[in-house]
């Protein structure tokens, strides 16, 4: 009998990542070894979690959900190190290691995340994959994760973010590059697993609104922790936004208003959840978590 | 009646292209007008052309076709901006137009890249696009493009290429960059057109090797048309490979050789379109005016 070991999930989520990133060929050995040094840089892994969490919860099995969790993983590490380049935030530092153009070069570095994004479609449009979700599933899945992460997505996030640091932005534009940029891999991934999982199209929606929800929080709490936490627990200089002078929620509404804004994001995403007949504990304790974090 | 005009094939080809580039958010109007930049940048829109024919050869129909005729070229012009960058080779200009990073900004050009590539995805999963094709031939194109572009296709090849720049390069470094560069988008568009149009996996095999078999000979072909053509007629300056002292087909192995390499090659895929029942006129054609082109 084979005996099968319990992982948590991120250790399972991790060895997924990995297994998609092996090569033979010495010639493009860099590239990869570029590749996995910025998937292997950690964080909460929390977009692969969510595509995972809302799968359970509408019934589906993990084997079907992992590739899709490591899409999000890639779509999202392609875009650190897209973010992190000196024509962007020109950032030497991620979660407390070098930058990959720091460690790989630039060149490298660009075409390390173009790899990742043609990884993630890659890995949801496997024949391995498509057999087990279904071709139907599979293909809605990938323009979910490709509408979530292009121009108006993640990236055109990105672009409001680049305009938004030139003036003194309104909420409605911070809010709107939040909703794109953190919000759309969040949304993404939530979406995802429940499509997955089996979800009907008004659950799908709930599944959405949690991660709208989640999303805009988890920047909020960003912009907190970026005056309130240290440079030791954050990873990172603490202190950023003051010093370039960039509208936050912070600057905008102060920390106690902030606070509060947080928790009720956080309590609407937990009613969200009671759209879904089965036990939706997992998915209650991560927005709990993410809004008590101090990282 | 309805009046349906005749249009040729890149009148249909970019008519699809810029439909999919429309945006109604003027937060991400500067986004959009690079990507639509680089699009309108003309070329030969050789590899959607190549999606058309053998789509038509197997007895498809162009409507199903042309989202995934319009992804190749998206992947293909992200390629191009990304390429143009500081930090890869640096070119500011590209076909006669000063390159998007000279007019938008490096953010904006990386960028552009970034979501062109997402774009090409979004499109080919998208309800309508799925709707004709069916989810199972969708998929499988999804998967040919994604493979064909990444890190062990296209995105390898630009490796390299990086690499091959930086020392006197073997004739076997400079064929395996050129056939996942150059070859990797021409061999998807063969074998995507292939299978939206019906074809069995022993044309789907041969449309590859017409792919392959084009890839090299026009990558040969440029090294040959840096040499010989004039300034004028390229759109870019000529002689650069000599002045980057780059190992070319044509400093391996002279330009005489060069154009026989480029006749076989030719005559080579040109056969490879037997295994097809129906009439290939078109494609031997595209062969053909591609191995006596001038620019």
């Amino acid at each position: 009998m084979k005996v099968s070991f319990l992982k948590n999930d991120i250790e399972l989520i991790e060895s997924s990542l990995f297994s998609y990133l092996n090569n033979d060929n010495e010639l493009i050995n860099k590239l990869f070894d570029s590749m996995r040094y910025s998937v292997d840089a950690g964080g909460k892994r929390i977009r692969p979690r969510f595509v995972l969490e809302f799968s359970r919860l509408c019934g589906g099995d993990d084997d079907t959900a992992l590739p899709f969790a490591c899409a999000l993983e890639y779509i999202h590490t392609y875009s650190l190190i897209h973010d992190d380049l000196p024509c962007m935030d020109n950032d030497d530092m991620r979660r407390g290691k070098p930058s990959n153009h720091i460690v790989y070069n630039e060149d490298t570095a660009l075409l390390a995340g173009d790899a990742l994004q043609s990884l993630a479609f890659e890995i949801m449009s496997a024949p391995e994959t498509v057999d087990r979700a279904g071709a139907s599933k599979a293909v809605r899945c990938i323009n979910t994760l490709a509408c979530f992460c292009g121009a108006k997505g993640m990236v055109g996030g990105q672009v409001i973010d680049l305009e938004n640091e030139k003036k003194e932005a309104t909420y409605e534009q911070v809010l709107e590059c939040d909703d794109l940029k953190t919000g759309g891999l969040i949304k993404a991934a939530c979406v995802m697993g429940a499509i997955l999982g089996g979800a009907d199209d008004s659950q799908i929606a709930m599944a959405e609104k949690y991660g709208k929800c989640i999303g805009i929080s988890f920047q909020i709490m960003d912009d907190i922790l970026d005056i309130t936490s240290t440079d030791e627990e954050l990873g990172k200089p603490v202190g950023s936004d003051l010093e370039n002078n960039k509208t936050t929620y912070v600057s905008l509404f102060g920390i106690e208003k902030c606070r509060q804004m947080v928790d009720e994001l956080t309590d609407e995403a937990i009613k969200a959840l009671d759209s879904f007949d089965d036990d939706s504990t997992a998915l209650k304790n991560i927005a709990l978590s993410l809004a008590n974090r101090k990282k």
